[in-house]
């Protein structure tokens, strides 16, 4: 993909809003939008995105899906597996459907739902996430961080900061909004965000609940090239594509 | 004062929420929090900050105040002044009541009104404020930036991450939630602040308006010790208090 003039506009979220425009891009980077990029890694072929445990239930059944999901770093009871990406990483998912139940980054996919496009980014996937959302824009990309509660979370305007910068090096033009200057701060140098994202609050939780090795997992910028892309609406139904050459 | 371990937690909202802690210091560095600390430094006694045009004329009236605000950079009828701060640098305000009308900056004043302390800062008085809010303080501060309509603003994440950084002068431990870790971002060195601010949405607007000056006037960083803080609830009266020797 070459750079070029393309009066894109990129407006950032730091906590889930209504979007209506072309192409939301929604991030949870500890960890719902890192573990689903995991997911597809591993050669899963849908992934549905809930808030409810007993909503997940239900369409495990249905779908004949795995359950994945927890509540506070705690597992729950007949779910085959939590939040963790690392617990995924050396599972084959071929031709497997999950349920994820997650409770901030359902809110973000559902506030973002009126968009034509809704795909899940991290900073594992930031560069072909940042593709994909330019390749599907008509002008307008909203990103949308999934906070903790009614808070804006620091690894999430981190994740922010990444894919933004990463669309800045497709169109270097683009006309961002105050809160995408802000967390662009978070970027650069790259050491920075690691600090950063390191010291977030839910990072710090993670952390006391022993999961640091998801927040290293979450910091690999770029490993995959793996984007989940909504298919269907009702539930919010994801696919993995590859998003563009690296 | 000297610097002690505090056990302060500093909590930031990029945009108005409503706050029951100790002490709000209100943002909104373009213009309402920096008008009113020049407006103070001109000797003014009182300021009523009100959202609404008609409630505006009424107080007016009511407290023989004088009447400054504005719509959309448009002077309104009756008005003696706007929103400019420039306007104020000459006039001898010494023992005058002046109501002003602004809609965000009001707004973040009624959300902060459960605080027992609300000041109201900017960078022209950020040091001033830090140490008063520190002072009123019984263990947390919360910072509450106007922002524009439903959306944060760069300029006053600006004006709190100056408050955060004079904050951490006096009070190095101080645990700052993941908003103010990211408004302390903006504050660092002080060139990027100026450049950050001056790339702010309403701060090219206003350069559009011709008001060009007032963003030069809102980045004097500690040009006063004035701080206008709350003294009657109902309505928002301010009055102007040194806050600590410089």
């Amino acid at each position: 993909m070459t750079t070029a003039a393309t009066g894109l506009k990129v407006h950032c979220h730091l906590l889930p809003q209504p979007v209506d425009s072309d192409v939301a891009v929604v991030i949870d980077v500890l960890r719902m939008t890192t573990t689903a990029a995991v997911l597809f890694d591993r050669g899963l072929r849908e992934l549905l995105v809930v808030a409810e445990v007993d909503h997940a239930r239900r369409l495990a059944v249905e779908h004949d899906a795995l359950l994945l999901g927890e509540r506070g770093g705690v597992p729950l009871e007949g779910f085959s597996g939590g939040n963790s990406p690392r617990e995924y990483l050396d599972h084959d998912l071929r031709e497997a459907s999950a349920i994820l139940c997650t409770s901030n980054g359902s809110r973000a996919v559902e506030a973002a739902s009126g968009a034509s496009h809704l795909l899940l980014a991290s900073i594992r996937n930031a560069g072909a996430s940042a593709r994909a959302a330019l390749s599907a824009s008509d002008g307008r990309i909203d990103i949308v961080c999934s906070g903790t509660g009614n808070r804006p979370s620091l690894d999430d305007v981190v994740g922010a900061g990444i894919v933004i910068h990463e669309l800045l090096d497709l169109a270097p033009d683009a006309d961002l909004d105050d809160a995408a200057r802000l967390a662009l701060l978070t970027a650069a140098p790259a050491g920075e965000a690691s600090r950063l994202l390191r010291s977030a609050q839910h990072a710090r939780t993670l952390e006391r609940l022993g999961f640091a090795g998801d927040i290293e997992l979450a910091l690999e910028r770029n490993a995959t090239n793996m984007v989940p892309v909504r298919r269907g609406l009702e539930p919010a139904i994801f696919v993995g594509e590859k998003g563009g050459g690296r």
